[in-house]
């Protein structure tokens, strides 16, 4: 068994220095906890409602910045998934998701499916989602849309992923009453259909006016919600998702019919 | 609008004339209470927990059987998607859905993703899911475990289907206290990530001690339950599903990346 840990924070927009002392200490925390795997929000960093390239230009990092060397001491033997704001190589912007240990960082996600006016800031990645080999097994890697594709959940349940972890910043949308938000619909059926985990750290606070969501979700890998809130967190085994056989005659994946999907 | 009538019927396994009468009996209530379309549920001439192959050849039919008429008589003005045993052309068996309108059988779908010990049975079809236009839109196709596979429903959308009719028959899984049955939230994800209503049929009763989940819903292209139940109905505005726009930037099928996607 793995204990999976969210922190739903609420980072402050541009204040890199601020959210370094936030993420930092929230991993601390949730590794003092127990945690085997950290998930923390989309754009922990940096913050989300930019006006302006500018704007995020002026809190994005490389993966070499010291601040992911703080991700790894404060995690000790967990393995962390955050968002941050990153600048590349080609001077562009990306959203994106670091994977790190105490190995340093171990991979970096560049989301690829842009929301809204992440487009005016950011340049969509070119890259399938990783899977990470980690002490807590395979885990992959997605950023909140992303998740609205099944494609890109079924992309990483092929190439081996146990766990999905997944940071998010989902804008409050409406719902029926009683209805848990659509995206965690989304990810339990993604979970259940793939049979692999998926933990979804949103963020909580507004920033200028936007609501969000704070609908962070820990789903097992037979697709039921496990832990849900703040500081959500659960045990689930990796085994589980070892194996896609569901009836004596049935697999998941062996049962897929490729050639008749439209891709 | 249009409106979408489930009927949860309990055939009669082996009894084709029983249930020649009972769906043609529930199809005509359908249409009398203002059905535009009546979903049956899978394997509806013909019951589901068939012993040996040759029980099921004693009940299959062709498209050609004068109860598709009865069906087409029954319904009026209204187009029907129920589950049949067929025989096909080529002596083999086939878990099959009918589309029947006053115009006749208007297309047959052979499920693609047999469950357990249907594989002992059918022979799995090799043609993907059709899309139908009907006098209530263009209605796509699928059956019962083609559902877990959200490549199905992708496809499906991406060929224009603004409802997917499916008939059913869900085996009763166990599930947490509270929680809708597994395969409806499984609907509702990929009606909302298509934007695309979704008419789940299911069927009642138990045979040879199998027990069915009796879990129909009709799910509205928002993603959420429209109505629920033995005889649940719902109005749904097919020009909903017309547009992927879900904010000023984003498309579902715009936003897609397939040279990112495993197939």
């Amino acid at each position: 068994m793995i204990r999976v840990a969210c922190r739903q924070l609420a980072p402050r927009l541009g204040d890199l220095a601020a959210n370094r002392e936030l993420t930092a200490s929230a991993i601390g925390a949730a590794a003092a906890g127990g945690a085997d795997v950290v998930v923390l929000p989309e754009l922990a960093t940096s913050g989300y409602v930019f006006a302006s390239p500018e704007e995020a230009a002026a809190v994005a990092v490389t993966p070499a910045h010291p601040l992911f060397g703080e991700w790894a001491s404060a995690a000790g033997r967990a393995v962390v998934v955050g968002g941050f704001c990153e600048r590349g190589d080609d001077g562009r912007l990306y959203n994106s998701a670091a994977v790190v240990d105490r190995g340093g960082v171990r991979a970096v996600y560049r989301k690829t499916h842009l929301w809204d006016r992440e487009k005016l800031v950011f340049t969509p990645g070119d890259r399938p989602p990783p899977v990470v080999a980690t002490a807590a097994g395979p885990v992959g890697v997605l950023i909140c849309y992303d998740l609205e594709f099944p494609e890109m959940t079924r992309t990483l349940a092929l190439a081996g992923a146990r766990l999905v972890a997944a940071p998010v910043n989902w804008p409050l949308v409406d719902r029926p009453d009683g209805e848990r938000p659509p995206e965690v619909v989304i990810a339990m059926a993604a979970a259940r259909v793939n049979r692999m985990a998926i933990a979804c750290c949103d963020r909580s606070g507004t920033e200028r006016g936007q609501e969000w969501t704070a609908g962070t979700a820990i789903v097992g890998a037979d697709g039921w919600v496990l832990a849900e809130g703040p500081d959500a967190a659960a045990d689930i085994d990796p085994e589980r998702a070892a194996s896609k056989a569901v009836s004596p005659r049935n697999d998941l994946f062996g049962d897929r019919r490729p050639s008749l999907y439209t891709l």
